[in-house]
């Protein structure tokens, strides 16, 4: 038997309405090139982008067809979003920092028909339109006065492209499970692949960060979003926000400028913010060397790579809270959220150091489970580590227009590529990647941890650990470091001598090579598979 | 296209595992007639919810059927929720305070086949057992030790058929329109009407209320309902806390019992609670004539009946935080809710008593608008009248049993009931019940307005204002006035100038009467469709 109750489907379109009708008198402030303060309301965002999807009703899309953006933080992108989505079309967020040759191949792959782009991408998006048939029109967000010269077919003005749209727009009724969104995410290895939101998976994410125990927002909050709108939808925040009735303040082309961010924190009353660890850097380096303080910030979402702990110290001192939070693409993406536990008396301060740097606990909708090589679910007792898997109605069921994966190898769950522990408050901590895990004498070493190790010696700029092929121990891990300016002088007897007590002998080392850099991917990740071919023929010493 | 994201069902289900699993240390505390701080874990309550559904699985009930619960707010009802939810049977929680021939009847018309009962409602169940003959078996909410004798066909102990289940129990897997919850709602004339919940429903009411401008339920959080869990599912903090892991504190049958509330809060370290007018005054009146504090509690959820002003003000002085909430059974109830508005400053003191008493701001998934008699929408002016109507995925598309009402004559949109205004930043308020409204000349004067003047007046106990045929305006109000003790000498004229300057001279009653006292419903509710029959053949004085 089934309740009774409204068949209301959930949609991206419901939030615009709530947006406009319940706070459409809060604000959007935006950095732009143009307008280093662009100020606007949520009235104003929704009216304009009724403007556009007019304008986008008169190319003969079919419903489901992409559109794309290469684009910063600001309203327009905004408006882009709402237009697309809540007329039964993808928007489709293109990452302009992956390589020219990935970006055209996304752009084929997902048969973009349209793409919104800033100004800033016109030179990347001139040098590979020749190789993207398929795209009829390219939309450059700005103004008439502000249209630069493009060698780009069909290029038009955004601005023109909204001015001559009515106001009033019929939106399409959306079954919920419409898609809505589309990011492509890259691996170390292989094609991008694109992970396809529906209007359902965006709105019940964008709840479920709403949480206080997640990101907390409310009407009170001001929030600024550094995590770009072109990865991950921003992690929710675009949608989260005119939910919540919170002032949005969208930072442009500036996510990694510490001046401006601080300058938009202090100047707009900035409450939360979220981001990933090297923007932190930027912003603390700039506060400490201007004296600046960031007061009205409460707090902030670390995420998108491991957060180290200077930061959370150094934001300690600023009074605002640190919140890890752990996810990806393919999770919409907040899958975990380390506030802090409420049952701080308990700990220690090195034992809270450790735990606060935990990936945190599942937020409500997202189920894991740890599970062996043998497909034996692991207790969650914070030791026992294993296979990282998931499921929700916000993580992806297969990748758009590729029917196998290995991730989605058991059927109902999602494999995270991760290696982690539970503990059995249900605070979840990365050990590692799945493909990265050493197994000496059949028991796994965390690379993870014995990188964290390494990198903590004041002589040592970045270091990797890999498993490598070893007669008796079938593997054993081999440290790979690239000294810093001030260790010179290091050698393998000082660096291996530094895990004594540190972690557990026989995760120690093997050995240590020392190099002068390592293999990075486009968007900064370790390339540990090109590091494993590089020393293929290593042999340790006996 | 649809996205491509896992097809998880939204459900009940789901709370119960989150709950055990990662916030199955949380502590749930009970008042209990024999144990006045039963303490327990979720992770406690949870497995013996699945004891206690092995128990259930031996009745041979089919998916759907309902299981009803006559209890208080304790734990023995929290897992008799979950097991009859979670098994696809549907909880039928029934409200106590009916007349025993309502009871009856929605026990007949539900068709219960087993009814989990308090010994408390001993009494009220034996003198209706025999109008009830579909009951197939009463379960007490006790121990062996405390079993009392009783004349119920087919009693049971509670505790002796969770003893006798197994621990482990294979959940089934429900679509998430499953109904899961059944309620009765009773208004001013007529039968009580069933509403029947769903798990997507009540999963996605409990999402809304956890958010920081709703009820904001987080882990440190502890919650005391002091609303019922007889009556609209104790406005889903049965389901909220354990999702967020927050502590939950039941009182039993002290619910109006301002000492043990009291009490609870201290030792339980209350933060947050919910519940009708009524029980603030009386936690209010005793925290004043003992001198006692609530230092621990943070904010309290109002709702059920207009929220006087002074209640309000009372707990500004201890350091409360009061939010006013508007539902009703048939939205599972949350509407709207008023938490303190994030531009306190723009108001003077005067203003924002009045905008503090106001039903609040639609919440994220509830839709609200206003229409005239004709059927016209109204501004969100704060001025204009209007019908109120909602709609949303948590409010109910009909009542069960029930193929046409009143309240769905505009398809998609669910009729409250309610006149209503809402000013430009989406504060809601009540200002009658379309019942009750006064069509003056016609335009419409507010009844609750007038009443409210009224009963300001240091004299009147209790003040009802009805429409009253008038041969000129079609209607005028007629207000009618239960003097207090103190006011024997109050007379027409000393009343009616009283309205001087307080409202529209022509909202003004054109006449007072004089009355002992004014008819209520069982639930407390003032019965003007009595008054009007009262006062039928009254004039005007000329």
């Amino acid at each position: 038997m089934n309740g009774l109750m409204m068949n209301v489907q959930l949609s991206v379109t419901s939030i615009m309405e709530h947006g406009e009708r319940v706070n459409g008198a809060t604000e959007i402030v935006s950095y732009t090139r143009d307008n280093h303060r662009h100020r606007y309301t949520y009235r104003d965002a929704f009216r304009r982008t009724r403007q556009l999807a007019n304008g986008i009703a008169g190319w003969g899309l079919a419903q489901g067809d992409r559109i794309a953006t290469l684009a910063w933080n600001d309203y327009r992108h905004f408006e882009t979003y709402y237009a697309a989505a809540c007329s039964g079309y993808v928007c489709h967020t293109i990452n302009p920092r992956l390589f020219p040759e990935q970006v055209s191949y996304i752009i084929n792959h997902a048969e973009d028909q349209y793409i919104f782009l800033d100004p800033d991408f016109l030179p990347l998006a001139e040098g590979i339109a020749g190789e993207c048939p398929g795209v009829k029109g390219w939309i450059v967000l700005t103004s008439e006065e502000h249209m630069p010269e493009t060698s780009l077919p069909n290029a038009q003005c955004y601005e023109t492209l909204v001015a001559a749209g009515d106001t009033s727009f019929d939106w399409p009724q959306l079954d919920e499970n419409t898609a809505c969104a589309l990011c492509y995410t890259s691996g170390t290895t292989g094609h991008p692949k694109g992970v396809l939101y529906s209007h359902r998976s965006t709105m019940l994410h964008a709840y479920a960060t709403m949480m206080p125990d997640a990101m907390g927002i409310s009407s009170k909050d001001v929030v600024l979003p550094i995590v770009p709108m072109f990865h991950v939808n921003a992690w929710g925040t675009p949608y989260s926000c005119p939910m919540a009735g919170a002032k949005l303040v969208f930072p442009g082309s500036k996510m990694g400028d510490g001046a401006t961010l601080a300058a938009l924190i202090n100047e707009e009353g900035v409450t939360m913010s979220a981001g990933v660890p090297t923007v932190w850097l930027g912003l603390i380096a700039y506060l400490k060397s201007s004296g600046m303080r960031v007061d009205s910030l409460n707090r902030v979402i670390v995420g998108g790579a491991a957060c180290p702990l200077s930061i959370m110290e150094d934001f300690d001192k600023y009074g605002v809270e640190t919140r890890v939070g752990w996810g990806m693409t393919e999770m919409s993406p907040l899958g975990s959220i380390n506030s802090s536990p409420s049952s701080r008396e308990r700990y220690s301060d090195a034992e809270f150091a450790k735990v606060r740097l935990k990936g945190g606990r599942p937020i409500f909708g997202v189920e894991m489970k740890i599970v062996s090589d043998s497909g034996e679910e692991q207790p969650w007792d914070g030791v026992a580590f294993g296979s990282l898997k998931v499921r929700g109605p916000w993580i992806c069921s297969s990748y758009y227009k590729l029917d196998n994966s290995d991730a989605h190898a058991e059927p109902g769950w999602f494999e995270t590529g991760d290696v982690a522990t539970i503990d059995p408050e249900g605070y979840m901590a990365i050990t590692d990647r799945t493909k990265d895990v050493i197994k000496s004498g059949g028991e796994w070493i965390s690379s993870i941890e014995v990188e964290n190790v390494a990198t903590d010696h004041p002589k040592v700029a970045e270091a990797a650990v890999i498993g490598h092929f070893h007669p008796k121990w079938s593997e054993r891990p081999l440290l790979i470091v690239v000294r810093n300016s001030d260790g010179q002088d290091l050698d393998a007897e000082e660096m291996l001598a530094w895990f004594d007590g540190k972690i557990a002998k026989w995760w120690t080392p093997e050995a240590v090579e020392f190099v002068d850099e390592l293999p990075h991917t486009a968007t900064g990740k370790l390339q540990k598979v090109e590091l494993r071919e590089k020393f293929k023929d290593y042999s340790f010493p006996s």
